[in-house]
């Protein structure tokens, strides 16, 4: 099912036809990863109501989770000012609990601070 | 001052020498915008202890708040495992109080949510 008009019109997709998605655990905050979307993969992510970003890499859809079952279950979906950035509030599952958001087995991306010099 | 070796090895700047830095409130977990750093404006962050961005549109630095007051105190900058994102926990502020991330006066960019059809 394709995006509606009004979805549309909130999401500007670069040269390329991406955005990125910042994806956040919806009650507690934490935010998980970004991953980059297209036209396609938002659509499919709002009708599945599971997470699937373009890979820029591989340069093909991946619905995340479909081997780890790491998915993520999408709670809203919320553009920003300019429609540049997607803000996707998710609940992050597991096959037998929260599960985790990278690749890593961490529970977010986000591990490795900047120390001051 | 520039990049330490160490600062340096964490972070995957894109073709155009680009990364894109998620910016969220430290302690509420708010997701307040999404802003583009290059390598200068990273270091330039860690010195100041405020963010400072790169604004693809303008081809210029820009230090967030430096006319709005709405400056954003670094706590923490977090790369994600493979060193394409940044994580910028800040405490954003004002001149008179909590202050706001947006051009639009909001307190974060993402204001917009795509409804279900």
């Amino acid at each position: 099912m394709p995006l509606t008009v009004a979805q549309r019109a909130l999401v500007r997709f670069d040269g390329r036809g991406f955005v990125p998605a910042i994806v956040q655990q919806h009650d507690t905050g934490e935010v998980l990863m970004l991953a980059w979307m297209n036209e396609d993969a938002l659509a499919e992510t709002l009708e599945r109501g599971e997470t699937v970003f373009w890979s820029r890499s591989r340069g093909e859809a991946w619905h995340k989770g479909e081997t780890s079952g790491n998915v993520q279950k999408v709670v809203e979906v919320v553009a920003d000012c300019d429609g540049d950035t997607l803000l996707v509030r998710v609940d992050q599952r597991g096959r037998h609990g929260p599960g985790v958001a990278c690749h890593t087995g961490a529970r977010t991306c986000f591990q490795n601070p900047l120390e001051e010099p």
